[in-house]
Formats: C-alpha cells, sequence, structure tokens
C-alpha cells in the first residue's frame, strides 16, 4: 500500500483585474471546499434555525413546490422534502451540486428533490409551473458580502407564484458603535510590547491596515457602547436588485455609560415566516448577544478613537454600495456626523427633543394601527 | 471624520504552472502579512525556545558578528543584540525588512542591528568578514516545508566562520503511526450522519481529499500508537542542499495496543547549542506531548486503516523529495511494508530477532564510546 502525496499546498493569493467571469469562477469555486460546508453544516444556529422554520412549519410545505437557491449541500432541500413538499428544485451553480444529488439519492428523497447544476439565472422551470415557496440560505458576512440576494431576487421574479412565500421572508441590517476590547487586546494592543521589545511601529501599521477592510470577527455584546440601530429591512417578498445596489442610513445613539468608540460593528438577523399569524416568528439572529454562528460581526475600525461619558450622543451616516469592479463585494463607508447635522426622524439618541418627536410619531403610528418596532 | 473601506477580500486562490520566480513571490509575499508575524511571535515554545536559547549562552554572542537568516520582525535579532553581539546583520526578503528596520530603531539597538533588504542570495558581507554565528528560524510544516533550509545552508557555507555556531545546530524528523481519532471525528465522521440524514458520500470525498495532501493539525499524544522513529537527522553544520533534496527511512514499529492506524504523524525538534558542554541542550520539539506551536503535526493519512493488536509490527518507508515543479514544497511518499520485509539494523520492532541485534550494537556503540541515542 502506498500514500503518494504532493504538497502543492500554497499561500493564498488574491485575484486582481477581476470581471464579472473572474468573480463567478472564484466564487462558486470556493464552494466546492467541502471544508466551507461542514464549517456552515456546523453552525447550529443557522442550520437549525432553518430546519425548525421549516419543519415547524410544514403546512406552508406540505404538497407544495419549492425551489431551494444555491442548494449547498442539499440541506435545507431535506429540511423541505421531510415537510411534505411535493416537489423540491434544488439549484446550486458550483460542482458540490453532484454531491447534492448522491446525499438526496442516499436519504432516498429523488422523487423529490432534483438537482439542476446551474445558476439560478441559467435555470428553466420544467413545464413552467410557478414554485410555492423559495427558500434559500443567501446571506453572506454584513448580509450582503456575496451579493447572493441579486439571484434570490431574480429567482423570486421568475419563478415565485404571487401567492408564494420566501424563506426567510425578511432580513435586517443592524448597526452599534463599540469600544472593540477584544479585538484591541489580541490583535492591536499584542504590538505594544512583544517579548520584552517595543513593537509600537507594529501596531500602527497593522491598525491602518484593518481600517482598509471589514473585519470578520467576534464582538462580545458587552463591547458594545450604544443601542444598535437598524441600518436597513429587506422585505424579501418586494426588494429589488436596486434597493440592494446601494443605500444608507442615517442615525444617533447616545453612550450607556464612559466608554470609547473605536469603530461600528455590523450584523443581520432573518425572519421565517410562520403557518400561524398568532406565533412570534423565528428569527435567525446574529447579534452578539446572540450564540456565535460563522458569520461572526463585521467590523469597520474608525480611523480615530472617539472618548465618549454616559449619555453623550454620537450619530454615523453608513452606505453601503456594490464595488464597480466587483458586484460581490460592497464599499462600506462611515461618517461619524458632528453635533449640528439634523437628526433623522424618529431618533433613537434620547436628547429630549428626539425622545418627543418619537413618542409623537409613536403615538400616530398606535392611532393609525401601525406596527412599531423599536430595538432601543 | 470618514471612513472607506472596500471589501476587496477574496476567497484564495491556488497559484497552478508556478515557476522559479512565481514560488519565490508568492513566498516571499505571503511574509509580509502581519497576522503570520503575530500568529510566530504569539507562538511561545517557538520564540522562548530561541530567548532561552540566545539569552542563557551569552557568551555565544558577546561581541560576536552574528547573522540572522530571515529575520522577519527582527525577534531573534534583538534576542542577538541583547546578548551582547557586537554586530547582527538581520537579513530579510519580503517588505517586512523595513518593519524591522523601525523596530531595531526604536529599541535602540540600530548601532548594532542592520537590517538588509534581500534574498541571503544575494547579500555580500561588508568588508566580507565572516560571521561567528548564524541564527534563524528557518522552519517550516514538517521541517523542510518551503525548504528555508536551502537558504540557511546558503548563507553558512558563505558567511560562517569555520569556527562558527548555527542555533539551531540540529534538527530531526520524526514519524509515528496514529489512530487519528480527534482528525477522524471532527473532519470524517462528521460526515456520518448530518442533522439526522445520512451523509456518508462525502464522508467518503472528504477522505480521499485528505489522503491526497499533508494535513496540518494537532494530533494528541495518546493518540500515538507505537514508539515514534527518527526519520532523518540533520547536523546544521555540515547538512548539504543534497542531503535536504530527497532522502527517505524505512522503520518497523510494534503497537502498544489494540488499535488502529490510520497514518502517520510527521513532527520535528531542533536543538540549540549551550556554551557549557556538560549542560543539556535547549530542544524545540514540535512533538504531539509537547506544548502546542504553530507548526502543530503533519499527518498523512493512509488509504486504508490497519488493524493493530497488542505487539503487532508495522513497517512504514517514508520517503521525502522536493517537488520537481516548486522546490518550496515536497513530495511525501509513505509506504506501508509487509511483513517479508527485512528490518534496519538496529530496528526498535520490539521482535526478539530485532531486540537481540539492537543489544549487540549499542554494546558495540558503548564499546566505541558512541553516544547512543534511543528514543523507543
Amino acid at each position: 500500500m502506498k500514500s503518494n502525496i504532493t504538497d502543492e499546498s500554497d499561500e493564498s493569493s488574491d485575484c486582481s483585474d477581476t470581471t464579472e467571469t473572474d468573480c463567478n469562477t472564484s466564487y462558486f469555486t470556493s464552494y466546492e471546499n467541502l471544508e466551507v460546508h461542514r464549517l456552515m453544516l456546523n453552525d447550529r444556529p443557522r442550520t437549525e434555525s432553518y430546519r425548525h422554520a421549516i419543519l415547524q412549519n410544514r403546512a406552508l410545505f406540505q404538497d407544495k413546490i419549492v425551489m431551494d437557491v444555491g442548494c449547498g449541500t442539499g440541506i435545507l432541500s431535506l429540511f423541505a422534502a421531510e415537510a411534505g413538499a411535493r416537489k423540491v428544485f434544488s439549484i446550486e451553480a458550483s460542482n458540490i451540486s453532484l454531491i447534492a444529488r448522491d446525499i438526496v439519492r442516499q436519504n432516498n428523497f429523488q422523487n423529490i428533490i432534483e438537482v439542476f447544476s446551474c445558476q439560478v439565472e441559467d435555470f428553466i422551470l420544467p413545464n413552467s409551473e410557478k414554485v410555492d415557496v423559495i427558500i434559500s440560505e443567501w446571506m453572506g458576512f454584513y448580509l450582503l458580502h456575496e451579493s447572493m440576494l441579486d439571484s434570490v431576487i431574480l429567482a423570486r421574479d421568475r419563478f415565485l407564484k404571487d401567492s408564494g412565500t420566501m424563506f426567510p421572508s425578511k432580513a435586517s441590517i443592524y448597526a452599534c458603535p463599540s469600544n472593540l476590547n477584544g479585538f484591541y487586546e489580541q490583535e492591536i494592543d499584542f504590538w505594544d510590547t512583544v517579548h520584552g521589545y517595543d513593537f509600537s511601529v507594529v501596531k500602527q501599521i497593522v491598525l491602518q491596515n484593518k481600517q482598509q477592510s471589514p473585519q470578520i470577527l467576534s464582538v462580545d455584546n458587552s463591547e458594545l457602547v450604544a443601542g444598535p440601530e437598524i441600518v436597513k429591512q429587506f422585505n424579501l417578498m418586494n426588494v429589488t436588485v436596486e434597493d440592494v445596489k446601494q443605500f444608507q442610513s442615517k442615525f444617533f445613539t447616545s453612550s450607556m455609560e464612559k466608554n470609547i468608540c473605536r469603530g461600528i460593528v455590523l450584523w443581520f438577523d432573518c425572519e421565517f415566516p410562520t403557518e400561524l399569524k398568532s406565533e412570534n416568528s423565528l428569527i435567525l439572529s446574529t447579534a452578539p448577544r446572540c450564540p456565535p454562528t460563522h458569520w461572526k460581526q463585521t467590523v469597520i475600525v474608525l480611523p480615530t478613537e472617539i472618548s465618549l461619558q454616559a449619555g453623550d450622543v454620537i450619530g454615523f451616516n453608513i452606505k453601503l454600495s456594490q464595488s464597480a469592479t466587483n458586484h460581490r463585494h460592497y464599499n462600506i463607508q462611515v461618517e461619524v456626523l458632528s453635533d449640528e447635522e439634523d437628526h433623522p426622524m424618529p431618533c433613537n439618541c434620547g436628547l429630549a427633543r428626539c425622545k418627543l418627536i418619537k413618542t409623537f410619531m409613536q403615538e400616530q403610528d398606535e392611532l393609525d394601527g401601525n406596527e412599531v418596532i423599536d430595538i432601543s
């Protein structure tokens, strides 16, 4: 018995001069790496949310036609079939589709689940009957990294019945200022003194590097220095590709205690529909207070620190826009707003004027019978 | 204050069709990533071994001329300067050399340590005086990955005085059969049942993938199923580039109990010289029984499992050879030997015949006054 092994593992190299095709190739081949799938399947909050949302809402799936956009190993398709779906069209552009097909057969769902090896953009529904439900785990870092939502929107417009259901049905991006204590201790302050020597010149370089791109890391809930704010909410039933391309949000929030603000933490949550209107909808949240997921949180490290006293109001304008050179990436712009800037209405900052306006608007909303969401 | 961030982080893509220049470029740029340096500096067994070996042997450094090959951030050069070196020539091919120069200045060693931004192959010693000591942390996974030893050998041949010292002075590669229980539990058996479904088709694919290339992972000492064997020892004072290019080792070892052998674990250790002959030399070991390092262990997963009873003898031939297409990579070939194969002499397998020969050879060695190393 011989084992012949070549160690061809190489240092990673970033692709530059990316074209649309290149971006797609790199995106789809990366998903063939089974380690990524193990990571995702092993992410219990992620996979269990879908499992509960699907299996505890069998009425939404029983005898229905389902589409799974970007099915990966096919786990969501299996849940849907288990929940009684009559037919599941499972679309997967990467070669993992071949493995998904084997898994489906191994679990005896080949009469229900059909795996298609293509991009959803190229998919044609057999006998052009539309589907009742679209399930998809399309979320990337800070919700939109990799822009898979574009494909889900296209699938909805082309293939979902008017009366159909999106799984998940809503998604929101949140932002909150943070002192980033854990990140600083581990990755930045390390460089102050290394084995007794002054390495502070490295600290400055590392910090500058970290400020150039969003950092994917775990932020502890205690590191948030104010209340979180919603940057953007998407209703999956009617969001458009245009809505996702570029958006911004301005918010003011007040510091809970004497603290320091070194960055903005972004995270997201997703809401799943329920068959019973009365029931609380199931939410998959990647907030710092929730069990950790493979998405962790996304951190924008600010170029300068902001000292805060209890009650101090800080304002931010956050703008996300798809990169012109690679639509799967986003430019994220964070602007710290000055005191003179107008606050939005309503505003959660806690200043007397904003409090008053907010209370007034809530009362109006309640009179109008609108649902009031207050995350402050 | 504005923070403008583009998320250009892309999935890693392996370089194919590598040429010599490509290999070097990819190798040297990867070291500019400061995260890698943080990982290495944070590796206490690694950095503290060098620190102790240098600072507890001041006599070897006092007023000496030292060369640091591949100095990185310059930490070993700082140790050498602290130990009293008159001059340290610190050679670094990647751009981290610029940072090393700043660190040296920040710590007021600019009169002792001189950082050169070049490959050691292109270095010319000012006023061509040779050096007393060469320090270098050149070790890669399974000792030789990245083949930096070639550069250290060249530096020794060109720049070290005949009476000079190599730091470290010896290096050894070890091999040991293992049941790989931890690896199987986490990365292989996971695929048996995923969220209640049979994913065993993936298990086979993952296992085949893992068998194609060496796995860098932490093996627990309890997962070794026999005694370790030395694959190769290098004396840094006289090892040649030819010695490193290709070598093999045949060994037989016996199972300690009823067990299973699923792979061969490789690791290495390095020995540092001491000023006093009587003192135990300091050893940096990356063995499973030692505190974990960033090198972890290297595992060759066998294509088929071998069942073992207590006392069963298993034989392996392990061959390492630099890849023809990229000299920084190695082909590792493991051959399981049949019972009929001749055992080497001496052999640690424990069979009566081998025990007898080994005892006889040891007695002969002792009579001849040779040092006897027995790791069984």
